[in-house]
């Protein structure tokens, strides 16, 4: 059960307009690494948990922290967008080259559909989608696509963090960069400590019985490019880290083995295949049974 | 650039046709976490890396090796669905339920669109998205998700090992799983050795400056929802995974700020505004301005 | 800022597995008119919202409450398939049509990627869109777009009530219809109130000034097909709804205006013309230009 | 059955060029509430309507009519493109700030994809989704998603209106105008004459059993948030608007039941549970019956 | 501008339910080869076309029928679920596992949420979208990809064909082969005519100068995969289609040019680099300027 | 299988920064027909063959190619955003409207995602679909699908051509200028070739019984426009490409037949009927069943 304050976790006012800014925070609200993915997949996470306890709370607890900062980004786009040209303006100001290299380069929905407005959608324009979520019920690959997202999510922080000097703009930036290093944090932690709590370990999922894999493969590195020195990487040899093998190193693909035939469906599928056409139309066996049927 | 060669990692021949598992099989060939998606994925980070060596080197090879389990995978449900009712069968046939139940759980697809052949689409027809690859250039973030992709596909492979009693199919999957073994185990050398290597740490990207972050927020963690436990994980106290700051643990959610007032864009967006229509059109002046223009 | 508590809002227990039915529930968290598109939109529209108050009030409550609604279907898909069939079964057992027919109609992801767990799908697996999502700033618009969301809603809710019988979910579907139809009313109460307060009324925007439509076609029902009972309708005759004008009916499409010729763009952009090809080698101009470029 | 008139329904002739002006366009041809949306929407209302008769064939004339608004738009932003600078330019002019500003804003694909022609797209080149039709069969509820979308169709068109002063744009738009305002009035003419026939009524589905809901639940008014002039609007007290209940308001949440406790679904989907692994292996249940199988 | 009659080009009326086949159905409505694809993609042809014409002429005729081909199939398909058990049904009917095969395999949303209608989504329930439409302007590339579509198209419905025995069914089939024949020829007609016209010729666009192509590159058969009869086909030797060169075969890949070394953006975009951080920490030159920044 | 040269086929290396461009550049990678596209279509096409020999050598030979070019645009891609101004530039430059206007036409997550790196988009930020490719098996389809994409990609880069006057990019450009021209070539002939040899021919797919088309309809030219010149073209009159017909023309649409009438579903779908409300609320059946249920 949610419920909501009027509050903010944290300012989100910006000095002056900038519509084109605005279009840029739209990718971390509604892109694939936004505040809503973070929030729906945490969500998600909790909800397809097979765990109550620490783990469980945690995700509850993010995610709802997350939701509340989808509502800090949109609020601040609305005010990016406030008194910002939108297109909407005086003749005059737009035969300005700088007003029009701003409206050039704003998300012409903000002003057309949402009426200078946040909208859940990434900086290009594309709708959020529930394919950036994941939740598959293994909590070690879950939360380390946590902790991706987190990683993902505070690199494009950094970057907006560049493309302002607005120092309200960047009070906040500062906020979510600092959340972002707690939750990479929070993931990395919880990612060591479902391993030392026995419920999972590598490689994942880790109950599958490693002896019906074709053991022979899993820890050999074979190199299908022709780059040089793949092999001074700690992948090609030496122990590996889920402590069960020995990285070995082969300069060149596997041999392969010969594809099989091509397949030969039915014939009223009509795919192109050898000579059925001619011979089946003198032999009148599939032909003929085609005009039967 | 890349070459073909006709023929195929490993075996890849069911022993009998199966349309509905062919459907299942979609998922690891075009699916959010499928070969596509990692061959993608590994090519567009080679492409975006900013070092040449050993691991754009990594990422050259594995991304050629995945395009080849595509191929693989392909080339299994094409033969998956040779021979199977795929909605074109005898009259009788179609009438017995078992048959029934067999196209009912098919993909369409399979059968209208592609004559019994292969589709870059998931196991529930959704076509494979760009929108499903990572590539930021920032190597410990993309080989963080590289190792995330691996973990949940060895994770739905495993799950497909146990939805299909066919030698064949069971063979190629054992195939995957070691694969997808060695590849976990080569990304999380990999993230290992980016951090020994001195290229890359936590909190990602790393040579952001930390004084620019709101660092009273950077290791707090707040519980906004309920939850009894949280306290009780590595993530509430002790030190930090980056080894620059100690957890500490709040049971509250953060106090908040006001939310700023409501934005009052330009009037020409017709949103609605407090008083606006009435007032204006006493006053005539917005109301006056929209008519004049 | 949301805020969270490990609690529902109501039951929400089925009293046996149903994997089937899981997917079918599946439309109402992630689909157009699903839950998640409800508390997204409610809250899009209090992020825009240019009025502080009461119509503010209602749409941060009522997207709370849906969110908590999105939680309590997840939780339901989660028990569902707890125990469900889902392709993971004894061999035997796969053999059943019965069996079978059930997991042809699952969705292959709760059980390949989800591992028995909800997703934001709909029932047909399209992934949850941003473009569902209806925020405008006119709150008139918007809640009219609620209004007709709550209607799908709850006539979805009612098709789905009659395709179980497990008293457990019934009992969960009674309580989603009984806030659908309290939804409903308040939507249309705020319609109401809304042009009571004098804030917005028909035809919305309303204050564009009218003067600068095409009067003569505002008010003229004209039939573009051969139905032989449009003018039977309310639409055809009397006053308007919106108190403005009155309705006629004309029994034939407008008269209409001659196309405009067909463009010629730059012949760098290749298109087919006149006689682009044969007239401008000849000539030399076109094809000359294109040479030296 | 269509027939076509090579007619448009008005004017569609700007003045001058504007490939900013063009792209913005697009979401009135091919965004969420632009005429593709409403020609396909009421298209499938009437081929999925139960009633033959003046419903229907209101529905019949209005989707024709919408196509030829789609050939309109089209037709003008062909026009809108036949001169413009579409990145086809002499290098000098390229250099310009302004035309580079205008080249900047417009949609890339209007030049590189369809050669200076109009597009199945919205402003932002998202295409068009069928997921935009609404289409239930019942059409209270389809015929106040109509009116919703005239509103929001309108509201963008007003805006665009304001977005340039080519007079023979606005020509145009006039003419949209003031059909949005005939189609607002006609589906509130609908609206209304569907409950006055006895046909429906709220709450919709309105023949569902109100007796199968959890009635206490039906006409009040929680608040989820903590806004404190929620309960002056309508919704909060008075009769409902379905005649059927009397509002009331309570200014907390509900208290909620609670959550059943996590499920924990066949080991062979790999989730992670309290302490599976470790007592599996040691027991050697699941683990043997994995390794078995 | 379209108008409309209330009649259909051809019956269209099934003689039995089938559910089933209505979702199979949608393919041809809603797929990527559907009749939504080829009655927009004609219209946006023959708006984007710049010749007036019996090109153009020709492509508003069709458009037009294609619009018709939609509404038979959308009128068969809702006839189809008429009377089709589509999960509301009787209980004891649900528990037999002909009818629980007959449910899993229909498209859920045809019930929940077009309450036995039509849709505009493919046969696995994905939306129309318009970027299934081609319309570039080159006349000789767009009636390519209409001849195309309608081999395409008539492939699927010839399937189509031998999936059903419903004699209605089949007489509605066996006009839309009749017309997919016409439009083949007619299509392969244009195409032809068009290079006779003069006004467009291979290769496309005709009047791109070719001398700015690199022609030592133009009609040479590389072989970059190991197939040994490639060189066996008319594109390995002789005279070119377009009668502008002589095919060479070479059964080697290209020998390629060495990779541009990898990119160095600005280190604000926090990419991984060769020895950055270190260097620059001590250094002291990048970091502190991000530091100063 | 796949294998990887760190080799390009040829230069791709600009003179200077253009991320206007770039983002330009990203409609061949990632377009509806980019090089992603046809390097899966041909892949797929391979894959999903009936026939070993020439036709699929060729298919597997050009898939591998195609990789290729997706290499190269990817690497030019990166390197003209390597220096450009993508928003993260010092202040002073920000306020040139020059710059303003380079950066509001970029893509913005060639910046925010991808750290001045290529995506797997389109020009306007769509990502790649699945839903792009066309392997339907039927080769004569399948092929002439190709023959358009090679056609409308070589249209595509033409135009891109013209949008700069960087040799280095032209360069490249002329490179896949040459082979769009060889392709268009080659699939011509194999066009031609799979008819010569009898393996396929038009009305394709051309083994279903022609007898069971409505014969009457396969060769008529109707027109639904009211066009004056239709009939002017080869369609209208004469042989008919496939050699097995005679056009003819008829300068109005088909008479048609009558709609069958609208459909009544099960009262439980809540679909609005004729009067049901009424009569069955009195009557007491259809409400009272409902009641009962």
């Amino acid at each position: 059960m949610f419920t909501h304050q009027q509050k903010l976790q944290y300012n989100a006012t910006p000095e002056k307009p900038d519509a084109d800014y605005a279009r840029k925070l739209q990718e971390v609200i509604g892109g694939q690494y936004g505040e809503i993915t973070v929030a729906m997949q945490y969500s998600f996470q909790a909800w397809n948990a097979h765990i109550p306890g620490k783990y469980r709370d945690l995700l509850f607890s993010t995610a709802a922290e997350e939701f509340g900062h989808v509502e800090m980004l949109a609020t601040m786009v609305a005010q990016l967008l406030e008194k910002a040209p939108l297109g909407i303006t005086e003749n005059a100001i737009q035969d300005d080259p700088a007003v029009a290299a701003v409206i050039g380069g704003t998300d012409m929905q903000h002003a057309i559909v949402a009426g200078a407005g946040a909208r859940p959608v990434d900086s290009m324009g594309n709708p959020w989608s529930g394919s950036y979520v994941t939740a598959s019920g293994n909590l070690l690959a879950d939360m380390t696509s946590n902790l991706n997202a987190e990683m993902q999510g505070r690199t494009q922080v950094a970057r907006l963090y560049h493309m302002t000097d607005d120092p309200g703009i960047r009070d906040l930036l500062s906020f979510l960069l600092a959340r972002d290093t707690m939750h990479q944090n929070q993931w990395a932690a919880a990612v060591r400590e479902l391993q030392e709590d026995g419920l999972e370990e590598m490689p994942t999922p880790s109950n599958f019985p490693q002896s019906k894999e074709a053991t022979e493969f899993s820890y050999t590195a074979f190199n299908f490019s022709d780059g040089q020195v793949m092999d001074r990487g700690g992948w090609a040899s030496g122990a590996t880290p889920d402590g069960k093998g020995t990285f070995t190193y082969q300069s060149e693909p596997m041999v392969g083995v010969p594809m099989p035939p091509p397949t030969h469906p039915d014939s009223r599928f009509y795919g192109t295949t050898e000579l059925p056409n001619a011979v089946e139309k003198t032999a009148g066996t599939v032909q003929d049974k085609l005009n039967k049927e």
